[in-house]
This record gives structure tokens, sequence and C-alpha cells, in this order.
């Protein structure tokens, strides 16, 4: 296993990484990339055991609807690049199952790959959306080839990709990322039917970041969400990137093409719903602390809206419970979240976000917006006058109540809420994407015969 | 145990009934009531065993998870007065136990109540809501005391009470009635803190009915639901009734005056919890077969609005499910649903509902409400023609889609359709009501908690 | 012009009517039609002048938008068939003006009709849905071609018409009917393109009526609402209808084949608008004065939801006035209101309305539902304890209140409450068909142009 | 009439600006303040005429429906400090209206600096939320009586305020803050009864501000909307600051304590209107130009959702037509907007928002986030390669598609877009005080009316 301080000498590995038209030289002291390299170092010391069979949490593997459950609460506790770790680990050994019947070797290269990775102790991120081109064309017939990644080269050792991925968060800082068809291929696009894992310091990988940690020169006490959270998007191009056979899992067999997707799918959305139930009490929270210290606490309006938002935890709660306590298993034993359950609640989730953060900033009020900057707090000049009016209740001090502010507007709407805003929407494909899945896994059949019923009929 | 013929004859027992302002000779004749009847008269039926130890399932109480589990899933193959019962009889239990410390014998009588009560194997429904005069006065403050139902005289051997209670299902059909206050009472309103067990047909007891079953001169396959549902819902008045004391279960304790109700909420809103998964079932069923014989499943705004009606089945099946897995425990060992889980998800059904409706009215179309009736179908001279033009898709006949058409109708809008439109709202007390146990529940200190630490400061 | 004695003597004249699966004899004297036949027998005493010049203002015509305004407002105080009449009398004025250019002929036809309907101061109705068969096939290409309404023989003097029309409002009351595709005809589909006026009592025309007025049987009283709007809805059929030439509009012009549902649309959604306003003024009005019988007026929740239904009835309000204000003129100076304010409206109001009668029954509780009828209040043995405890505040008596519980019931959930929770979305087509109109009409392009300002770019 | 550079120059005056806890210079010459300043200096040159006569558009009073309706068309191109100036001539107009009858002295005082006002041509902004303390209590029972601005000296000449006032946009660069009570003060209350005009630059006055403007170090090629809007929100603090009587509108008069921020409020709730309906139409054209260059303006769920914000901004324009064209008249003949129209767009426009923002992202997809930045685009190494892979649809560049993707979460989701998601709630007081006013202004009466008849009963 690594401790944190080799996690980040690791990264200085000449990997290709660009932010704002500038090429980084070092991520791990690049201040763009702070938070994300001290919450991912923190990942590795807190589990850190010497030794050669020591392993990390990130890859084990529930067996049990117990441990599925354990698994989701301590993943809270991760940090986000340990967590895209676990989350595609699962994903691979759920595809792995899927495939050993039809596809043995593949299936066995991939738990190869696993074994090593475990061993490496390295952290790895899911690649999957590609740049997509006309979205009315699929990917054999669009007028760049490369607009969904695919095999250019086709060798004895291995295979050459090119393409890019987007949207994929910690890219920057992991070691390797597992590449995968953003959709089912259909025969004759079996160039495009690629699953593979690729060293981020490979030839040819460049990744282009953005960044929702506020620039340096801004005060960062007045993005606590921000810093301690903290991501990194990566635009991840494949320029023609050479990849061995023994990290290539698909290499054209169309009819598994879908296989890795679909199984990221339902991982991504069950550590999403952990997420988001977290996410809804803490939005729950802040509208507690900062109505106790508006001294709003017992206005009709504003308890009803504290209500809403509690309605809304404890519904995204159930879900995630109902889908842990119905999990599947495959085969081999492993446990997997409930697919219904769980894009029934991403949708939910997803759909009602916009409405509680607008009940949070009305319970919050203006100052969400045009609190004063800490730093007027210590001003000789106006501090104590800033101190002195933005006090409200007794008992709350004005720096109390600014912090609060800040973070309500950093935590929804500006920094890393601006980030949640629109990744609560798009994470595992956007609204219409729950729908569908939902429909799919819902038993159908059980409600034509109640509707049958009802009429007093029976189907033609 | 009796048979639903004993039933039936039981029922003719001098009660005094009335239905849109006349009395009522015998309820198990007269039509307003058979689906009611005929409903209950089954679930006797379904059960019966002879011998003195034979006892209903209606009468036994869950003491783990998965007697829970159970319990939920076969109460909804349940005839509706046998699930009031055991509604009652687990609120009854439940009471019983959290007044065993304080009352010891107050528990036992109800207790001992609760043994006879099952060895007669009768049949009870619970009356809580009370008349309640001016909203702004509590109960010891009304222009008229009687406003909330109140001991009126004290006897050695026994209380006499008057009152109303409301919106009582079922109440015409039933063996008992168990009364209970619908709210705490203060230090001086001990005559309104009054529990006890009534017989339909004692002296004082007058119900006025109103329904929602089509009147007779109506073609009830125009109304196969309300026809297979069938309520009644009973106002009844205590115009001086004698309760001896064996079944008074609180004569004045004001400190226990809410513990029934509470009992009684908690498992309330679970049947209607159980309830309301199943009718969103239906729901998606009824816009789904429509669909099919409309044609018009490949619609994209059809498919999205069914999917929304999957969202809401989902979320409030995984919330029965959260309940039930999140269970209490009595120290007796009897098993309670979790009461925020309940809570929240009986706001969301409720709050959801009129959206749910009004889209499947739009999946549906405007022949929801003018499809013509089956007996158009069978008229000579125009018979055949309606059958022509309401025929939509090949492979589904005019009568099928027809039918469906009054199901819709007579489900969501009219008969049943309208009670449901109003109780899916007040069942448990309204929407505010919902919000209010849910935010008693919801574990807000582990909220602010979170809130905190997002804000990086600890509360004063 | 008529009386409103020689309009009911009108009626009998052998149409062919059916109800319940039997032959109505005559529907002047046919309890189930009373509501709407004493409603439009009203409508023609209420303007009746002598003379032979005299005529009915359901036929005048709005030339400025001050005339358009007083007819949206007097309209309101019309019978619910003049109403009708109207809607059809401008639609067809407006898809005279717009054939006029390329077919004259036409045009004058359908003038000359109008003016001998005025003279003969009759009432018709628009029937325009077709059966519609399979809804993924055009009208020629359906396995029974009588799916949709289409000229089965052609002859010198006329046409022969069969098919059916579906949800006719008042069909069975009207003196004749507009016939109009519903949807735009293809080259090859020219049989399909037929409008026309037809006598409700030509031979071959058969109505089967559906009714929510309540039966007979039933309490009135209790059904205030469904006794002052009373409703038929007519299911028309065309068994080969001869219709003399000088009645008919179009026989295959293709060309114009949308033009009369287009401007039938129009003007409906614009009646519709006026008739929403009002009705959302009703739910305000029914909140405020049950929640004052409740004494409810001060709990914050109720005044917010009273509110809700202020901001709904308002924004109605706002869209009729925008409607108006932005009238288009016609070449003949024709006055028609704006075509984007309208489907806006509509769709709103449609989308909306399921919500605020959820409020509605949450403001006023249960005995909306359960309330009992107003002949219990009556009853010797019962009416005073009814009374006693129907009874709330002080200076509101139970009958009072009573009446309202009746009132709201009948008015949103049961009779023409039912009618009205379908009717709102169908009228005009389902919700889908408003966004469909509304983004025809919007001025898409200055849209654009200010989101490539604020992107500060131009397109390419 | 002062020209741009003027204007430029009368901001080196003194004054004492803060932003992140530093004394800013000169506000004309900082970076945070450019986009704010430019956009002033503009509105300057724009109307621009030499002559002592010569006075600038936005002191002109609307004396017709006609003028009030040029005055919203026209206010939309303003920059926003002079619309806020407007905004605050007419408010300070309707209010000497009001007081004329009660206080002409006072009246007169604040129409002869209106006068003068507009000679020196200068722009002034309205200061109306005061500090507020505990909610719970009223100005003169606060901890610290100056939570609510107040009077602490009263001269001969003059008064001595104390206070602060929240939320002030513009502040920092305007010429004089117009300061009135937040609230209704009572008798007892009369310190802080006070209404004047006060110099930005007037010993004792300080502002801290908040700005949503990017920092100078980042591209603000990706902040178009910010750059183009710019905001500067001021923390206004009066620490001790003089008044001169001919400044002073009011002081102490309780009974005319409100009318200035009823007044206010009236115009500010206007002009908002008129800048959400193009808000609206800006999010509708976003919408649709990004699904233009995505490819996707086919797709049913996207056109979906374009018609609902298409709906929501005709609702919009809707409600600002009818609030101009049912305007009301001072006795002085000058025309104000409907308020009931007026509150209860506010209301829809605010409340809805969240909603339309939600689909907005949903339709734009996860690059509103993610996309690269512009500087990407032009770096030597991976330039061509983002080109490559952010080009969707042929015909639309990749450069075009970024700017969008940037143009919509700086609108939306950060920078200026994080100040909209609460201004947009805020402004005017939050979703109550929008509930509150419309309730106050719609005609119940009439409601009632309706009510009754539906019932057939009349009011006790």
């Amino acid at each position: 296993m690594l401790t944190g301080q080799q996690y980040l000498d690791s990264l200085d590995d000449g990997r290709q990484i660009y932010l704002r038209g500038e090429r980084i030289d070092n991520v791990a002291t690049h201040p763009a990339f702070r938070p994300t390299i001290e919450d991912a170092a923190a990942g590795y010391d807190r589990y850190f055991q010497d030794g050669p069979d020591a392993t990390a949490p990130y890859y084990s593997i529930s067996r049990s609807v117990e441990e599925l459950r354990e698994l989701e609460k301590v993943q809270l506790t991760w940090d986000m690049l340990s967590t895209s770790t676990a989350t595609g680990i699962n994903a691979l050994m759920t595809a792995a199952s899927r495939m050993r019947a039809d596809l043995p070797e593949n299936s066995e290269r991939a738990m190869a790959w696993l074994e090593d990775a475990k061993k490496r102790d390295i952290r790895c991120v899911q690649t999957i959306t590609d740049a997509k081109g006309d979205r009315s064309l699929s990917a054999g017939k669009q007028e760049d080839p490369d607009s969904y990644l695919r095999i250019v080269e086709r060798h004895k050792d291995g295979v050459v990709i090119r393409g890019a991925k987007l949207h994929i968060t910690s890219a920057a800082v992991a070691h390797e990322l597992l590449v995968m068809p953003t959709k089912r291929m259909k025969t004759g696009e079996e160039d495009w039917a690629v699953t593979c894992a690729v060293s981020v310091n490979a030839p040819g990988v460049k990744i282009v970041n953005t960044t929702f940690a506020p620039p340096a020169e801004l005060d960062w006490r007045e993005y606590p969400a921000s810093a301690l959270i903290g991501t990194t998007e990566g635009f991840v191009i494949f320029d023609d990137v050479f990849v061995p056979n023994e990290r290539v899992f698909l290499a054209g067999e169309v009819e598994h093409s879908a296989t890795f997707a679909h199984s990221l799918g339902l991982w991504e959305r069950l550590g999403s719903l952990g997420h988001y139930v977290e996410l809804a009490d803490t939005l729950v929270g802040l509208a507690q602390v900062i109505s106790e210290a508006n001294g709003t606490t017992k206005i009709p309006h504003i308890k009803e809206k504290i209500s809403g938002l509690i309605v809304y935890a404890t519904m995204l709660r159930a879900s995630l419970e109902a889908a842990i306590t119905n999990a599947t298993f495959t085969p081999e034993g492993w446990a997997s979240p409930n697919e219904l359950f769980t894009n029934a609640a991403k949708f939910y989730a997803a759909s009602e976000y916009a409405v509680m953060i607008r009940d949070l900033h009305d319970i919050a009020g203006g100052s969400t917006l045009t609190s004063p900057a800490l730093a007027d707090l210590e001003n000789a000049e106006v501090g104590s006058l800033v101190g002195k009016y933005m006090k409200a209740m007794p008992g709350y001090d004005a720096e109390y109540r600014m912090r609060l502010f800040h973070a309500i507007r950093d935590f929804t709407a500006d920094g890393v809420g601006a980030w949640q805003l629109v990744t609560m929407l798009q994470a595992g494909g956007g609204l219409y994407a729950q729908r569908v899945v939902a429909t799919k896994h819902y038993d159908m059949e059980h409600a034509r015969q109640l509707a049958l019923k009802v009429a007093g009929i029976t189907a033609p």
C-alpha cells in the first residue's frame, strides 16, 4: 500500500495536464488541484498498513445486504478519488461476471488487472462519455469517426485508441483511466466497442481541466464547501494511445459493448444516492442553523419549507434503504444494488433539487449573496461596524452567521454549488436517462393486472 | 369464529342507521351498503375455521420485521372492514404498551377487551375526529362543550358519553366503535379525555351515512372500482351513550389523552402506505393498458408521463420498505413501523397524487369522461355503430376500451375516485399534519452537524 | 328570434337521441337534460326581441379590442349552448376570411349559411374530434376508413358523409352541427377534407349521450354546481347523412383542411380562458368562504394556500387581458384573440388545475366528502343532532357549511367536478397540444438574439 | 447633464468604499467595479445633451398607459444604475403624492430635491432593508436600537442618523442614497421613521461591497454575462451621518412610515417584471441555440422543456401587459402599475425560476460545467484537439458551442448566475412577501360571491 506522500510523489510522472490554456508541471503542487489532492492523500494515509498483503478497503466486494449497507455508510467518509475507484472496481467486477459465460478470457483479463491494481494500490476513474458529434447519428456514421473513441490500429501486442472522454471528475489526479463505450455498439461498429485500462501518463493521453475550486486570489474561508470537497473535471483526450493486450477487456465484441456502461451506471447511481442522502441532510441542516441564527425558526412559512426539505431527505434515505435491502446477487455471490429503486430515486433527487435549493435560499435570505467578506470583519475601520450589523439573534455572533451565509452560497449557488446544480442533473445521464432505466426495471405486468382487476376485464 | 352469513345476520341488531335523510331498516339488505357488506362477509368466509380456539389473522401481532412485512402484504388482500379492525387492534396494543407503566389497570382493561373481541370475532372501527366547533379554541373552551366528545355523567359502573365522531369509514357495518380523543387534552379537560369501546347498537348511537357507491339506478358496470371497493362514511353521533367500566380505557387521565391518537396515527399511516403503493401501481397499470388500447404507447410525452407514474409508485414502495425495515419494538416485542419514513411517504403520496391523476387523464384522453355507456353498446339501433367507432387499435375491441375508460373515470374522478381525491389528502390529517410528524421524527441534530461541518464552524 | 318556449318546442323534431342504452323520446322533457335545457331556454328569453330584424348578440362579431373585451365579459353570463354557438360563429367567420382568397365560393357559402342561421336564431355546436382508430396512421391509411369522418358519396346536389364525432358538449340540444376535419388532410385524402353544417334531426344523425347531471333519484341540492351548469356530452354518429351543397363549405380542398380546426381552436381557447378566470376566482371564493365557516382563516398554511389560488387566478386574468389587448385583425377588420397568450395560458390553467383542486380540498377538510345530506338535517330523529355537530364557527349555521361542502365536492370532485377535472385538460387537445401551439407562435428569433448577446457571439 | 467621463470623475470624491477587507481608493479605476462603471458611464453618454434645460429621460414621469408601456420597453436598454435611479424617482413621486394631503411640507421637500437632482443629473439608489437584529421584535424593542436605522440626534438644521442598509445594488457607484424605513413604524418609534437623501461621500457613510464580477485573474470571456451585467452589492453603514433638513422627507411622522416602502415596492416589482420577461426570453433563447449546436432540437423531451420555458416567458409577458394596461393614476395624473398583477407575476417568476434553470441545464448537458476554457482552444499542444472534440453538429464550430456553455454557466449557475438565483427570490422581499401583497390587492369579495352562487346560498 502507498502512503499519502507516496501518492503525491507518484503524480509527478510526466502526465500531460492542462488548465486554463496552460500545461501544468506537477498537479501535486499546483494550487488549483490542492483540495482534491489533499483529500486523496488523506484517503491513502487513513487506511495505510505496511506489508505485502495489505490492501485498501476500496477494493473489497460486498457479498451480503449487510456488507452493502456498510459500504454505503463508510463510502460517505471516503475521499472522492477513492470512492470513484471503488465504484469502478465494483462496476468492473459486475461486468466481468456478466461477461464470464460468453467471453471467459475477457472476464479473466479484467479480474487479473483488478488483482494487480489492488496490489499496486492505485486509484482509477471511469471514462465513459464520448464527444458524440451529431447526436442523431450512431458512432459509425459520424462525419468525424473519432467522435466516439475507437480502435484505430490493431497490433499483435495491443491496440491504439483515439477519441475523447468528457466530464471525468478527478482524472488529472488518478493513476489509471478505465475506458469503456458510452452506449451499445452494433455489428459494423466493432472498432468502437473497446474497454481497457490506460495509465494517465501513457503517451498520447492529454487531460484538459476545469475546476470550481475558487481562484487562489480569493479568500477560501468564503468557499468552505469548495475547499472541503474540491473537484476538477477532466476533458480526457486519447491522441493515439497504445494499450497492451493485457489491459484490453473488450475490443470488438459488440454483444457486450453495453455491459460495462450498464454495470457502471448501476454502481454510480448507488454511490450518488448515498451522497444525495447526505447532501439532502446537509441542506436541512443549513436551513435549520441559518434560521436559528436569523431568529426565524418559528415563522410558519420557514417551518413549512424546512419540513419540505425533511421530506426530500427522508424519501431519498428510504430509497437508498430499499435499493440495498432488495440487492441482487451475481452467480459469484457479489451484491448489487436494486436498479429500480436506485434509478427512481436518482430521478427524484435530481428533479426536486432545484426546488430544494430555492427553498433554502428563501429561508436564508438575501445575505446569502450579499454578506460582507470575513476580511471585512477584520478591517480596522469597518470591521466592528460590520460585526455590529451582521449580528441578528442574541447568542449568535456575526462571524458565525456570515460563515453560514458564505457556506450556503458556496454550497448551493457558487463554487461547488454551481457544480452541484449541474452534476445533480447530469451525473448518470440527465433526467431522461433515469426515467428510461426506471421504466425498464419496473414490474409493469403486475401493474397491468391491478388495472385490469379494477376494470373487471382481462386483456385481449 | 363467524361465517360470512353469521356476520350478515349479526348486523340486524337494532342499530340506528341513516342515509339520505332516512332510517335504514337493515344495512345487510340495503343496496347502498352492498359492496361494503359483500366485501366484509367474504373476509369472514375466507379465514373461517371451526372450533373454540380458532381466531382470525386480523387479530395477530407482528413480532419481527419479517412478520411486519408479511402483514403489509397480506393486508392488501383483506376487506376494508377487517383491515380497519387490524389497524385498531395494533393501535390499541401499542397504546396499551405505552400506558402500561403509568396506568397498568387501564392497560389491562384494553388487553382484556382485545382478548374478548378476538373470541367473539367481531369487527371494529376507530372513531377519532370530533366535530371540533371553533378550531381556534380548545375542547374545554367551546361554546358547545359537546364539540369534542366527552363524559357527561360518571356512574359507579360506567360513564355516559356525548358528542360526534366524523369521517368513520364502514362504521355502519362494524360491531364496535373504538372511541378515542382526537388530540391531547389539558388539565381541566378530564371529561374530554375518554377512550372506550362502544357497541354500534348501543342505545344513543346514531350513524348518518354518506356513500360513494353509485345509486342503484345506474349501471354498476360503469362503476367497476366503486363496486369493488365500496365505502360508506359514517357521521357517528353519541347521544348520551352509557359505556360500562370494563370497556372504558381512559376516563380523565389527561397525561395519556394523546397516546391513543398517536398509536392509531402510526398504524393508520402504515396501512395507508401499503394501500398507496398498490394504488400507485394501479395508476401505472391503467395508464399502460389504456395507452395500449389507444395505440399511443410509443408517443414520447405519453411514455414520459407513464415513467413519472412509475417513479411515484417506486418512491412509495421504497418508503414502505424503509418503514418496515426500520421498525421499532415495544418492550413486549411488538413491532411498529418507523414513524419518519411512514409520515414523509404519506406526505409525498398525498401531495403528488393530484399531479398523477392529471397525468393519467392526459394519457387516457377525453373519452375518460365521454365514453358511451356499455348499455349503448347493446342497443339494437346504435350498438354496432358505437362499437365501430369506439374501437381504436386492432386487437382491442370497443368494449374492452370502454370498460377501461369507465374504470379510469370511476377510479379517479367520480364515484370512488372522488372519495380517493379527498381521502388521499385528509386521511391522517391533511398535508400539514404529515409535515409536522415527519419533522418531529427527523434526526435534526445529525443534519445540523453536517451543515456546520460544511461551513467549517461549530455552534455557539 | 325565438322565445325559450319556441326553442323547447323546436327540439321535438324527430332527432335520434340515446342515453344509457335507450332512445330518448323528447330531450326537452327528459330529466337528464333538464339543467342544459333550462339554461339554454333562459338564454333565448334573455335577449328575445320581436320583429324580423332582431338578432341575438351571439351572432355579432368584434371589430376592436374594446368589443373583444366586452364579448369576453358578457360571454360569462351566457348559457353554455349560446356560448358554443358564438364560438362557432366566430370560428366560421375567421375561417371564411382565411379561405376568401383561395376559395371565394366556399367562403361565400359559409357566410350565407351564417346569415341564414342568424335569421332562424338557431344554436349550433362544433363537431371536430374523430374516432381516430389507430393513432399512428393517417386518415387515409386506417383499417376502417370511417375512423375519420368522410364523404362516401358525391351527388350533384350534395354529399353523403359517414363517421363519428366525439366529445360534443350540448349536441343533443342544439339545432345544427358544424362538422369539420380534426386535422390537416393530405393529397389523396380529399374525401376526409369535409366541412359542412348538418341538422341534428337529419336522417342518419344519431347522438349517444353521457351526462354528469346527478341521477333524478338523488337530491339535487347536493349537486348545486351540476344543477347550475349541466352538461351532456354527445357521441355523434353520422350514419350516411346527406348534406345539400349549400351547407358544404369544404369537400376535398385539402389545402384548407386545417383552416377550420385552427380557427376553432383559437376561439375555443379564448372562450375557455375567460371561463377559466371565472373558475379560478370561484375556487378562491370557495376556499375563502369555507375557511370562514370552518374558522381557519388565520391558520398560516391555509392563508398560504389561498394566496396560491389567488396567484393562479391572477396569472390567468393577466393572460386573458394580454390575449385581448394584443388581438389581431382579419382583412375584414374582425378581431381575433392573440394565439400565443391564449395557448400559453390554456396550458398553465390546465397543468396547474390539479394542484389548485388539491389545495382547495386540503383547505376545506374531510367533510367535503363526508358531510351528511341536507335531508339528514331534516330528519326528525337525527336532524337537530346533525345540525348541532356540523356547526363550527359561531355565526355560521350547519346548513350553510354543509351546502358549501356539497358545493365544493360537486364542483371539484364529483358530478360537474369530474367533468371539469378531465375537460380542463382535454378541451382544445391535451397539454401537449397547447405546448405545440404556444411554441409555434412564440417569437423565437427575438429569444435567440438575446441569448447570443449574453454569450457575446453571433450565430454561424 | 453630465458626460460619461464627468460621471467617472465625479466618483473620486472621498467616498469610503471597501471590498474584501480593503479600502478602495477610487472605484472608477478598480477592476472589480469595471462592468458596473462602464455600464453606467455609457448610460450618461447615450442621452447626453448640452444646455441648462437638458434632462435625462430617467427623470421623466409617465402620465398614460402608453407612456408607461414605453417606459417599460426603454428601461430594458438602460444601464442598471440609471434604471435604479428611475425607479427611485418614480417611487419618490408616488410617495410625495400619497403624503401630499397629510404632510404637504414633506411632500414639497421631496419634490424640490427631485428637481435639484434632475438638474445635477445625478444617479441614486434606494436603501431600504435594515440589519433587523432579532426578527421577532419590532424596531423599538431591539437589544441594539441601531438594528433599524434611526435618528440619534435632532438639530435645528438637520438630523444625525445611525444604522445599516443591506443588499444595496450599485451603491458604491451612485451619487446619493435614498434612505427609507423598511417597514411601518408604530407610535413610540418616531426615531426610526426617517426618510432622507444622503450623499455617498457624506462623512460617516461607509460601503462594504461584495461583487460577483469574476476576479481579474480569470478569463472574462468565460463570464460573458457577468462582464455585461456587472453588479456590486453594497452593505451601507451610516455611522452617525448628518443630514440637512432640506434632504429629510420624513422624521418621525409614523403614519407615513410605510408610504415610501410601499411606493418603492410597487415600482421595483414593475421594473423587475420587465426585466424578468427579458430574462425568461433569454433562457428560451439559450435553450434553443445550445440545442441547435448540440443537434438535439428534434428530441421530444428537449422540445417539451423548451416549450415549458416558452410558457414561462409568455405568462410573465402577459402579466407585465396586464399590469400596465390596468395602471392606476395619482391625483396628479401620474401612472402607476397595477399592484395585483405585478405581485402575482413576481411570485410566479420567482417560484418557477429554479425549475426553469434546471430544465435549461438538462437541455444543455454536462458541458455547461465541464467545457474547457477558451484559452485551451488556443493552446498549441491541445487546442486543435479540444476544437475537434468540442464540435458537435456540422456547421457549428467548437468555439461557438463552448462560448454558449460558458454563457449558460455564467448566466445561471456561477458569477452573475449565482446572483440571479438568489435575487430572483429575494428582490422585493422573498416569496412570502409577494403572496401577501397579491392577496391584499385581490378582489376577494367578487370571488366570494362567485362561490356563494355556485353553492346556491347567501352569506350569513
